[in-house]
């Protein structure tokens, strides 16, 4: 069966819910220069609960976008860090963040035009 | 300023809060080969509310990434089409549409590996 993106009960809406979700990006993207900590993280995702992230890094993790090491250290130290999968994400997600910032002059403008009208 | 992503309150976040919306990404996948009732919307993408559907489709005027063109005919038909600035993302979300059905065997093997070691 040819996976259907618009079926919900199709994995691969399943997927497209994942690498749909900003949170998800925010934290591949911040991935991609090597692993990172929690607090690294929560430090540099700007609004993101503690919840919310750390649900976005088990989605990741079963996913198998990223993996999860625990360190032997005192107090111990837990690294994410992007597999060869979530890599495959990079370019992509590269992609949405240029347009996001290219076009965020549109964007504005267009909201400014809709509020102004509405 | 340089637009930041990872700062809630730039608008580029915003941007990408849009972009990066499950349904965003599904009605904008929809419209590709051109308008667009609501009602063929609805049918298409399944498991979307009427809420969410106006919702999303509402975000998406505001953001000039869609119009939404009411014409005199009984009952009013109103149709739905992508602006320019919307076609201007159809590579991006079609690339992740790829990635979505082309890696789902390897997320379905993950998914499988992480819920059996739980």
């Amino acid at each position: 069966m040819k996976p259907n993106l618009y079926d919900r009960k199709c994995g691969s809406r399943q997927v497209l819910d994942r690498i749909g979700d900003r949170w998800s990006v925010l934290v591949v993207l911040t991935l991609a220069d090597g692993p990172r900590r929690y607090g690294e993280l929560a430090e540099r995702i700007d609004g993101v609960s503690q919840k919310m992230l750390t649900q976005t890094l088990r989605g990741l993790e079963r996913d198998g976008l990223a993996t999860r090491t625990v360190h032997a250290a005192v107090p111990p130290r837990v690294d994410y860090e992007l597999t060869d999968l979530g890599r495959s994400l990079l370019t992509l997600l590269a992609g949405l963040e240029a347009w996001a910032t290219d076009h965020l002059p549109e964007v504005e403008a267009a909201r400014d035009r809709y509020d102004t009208r509405a």
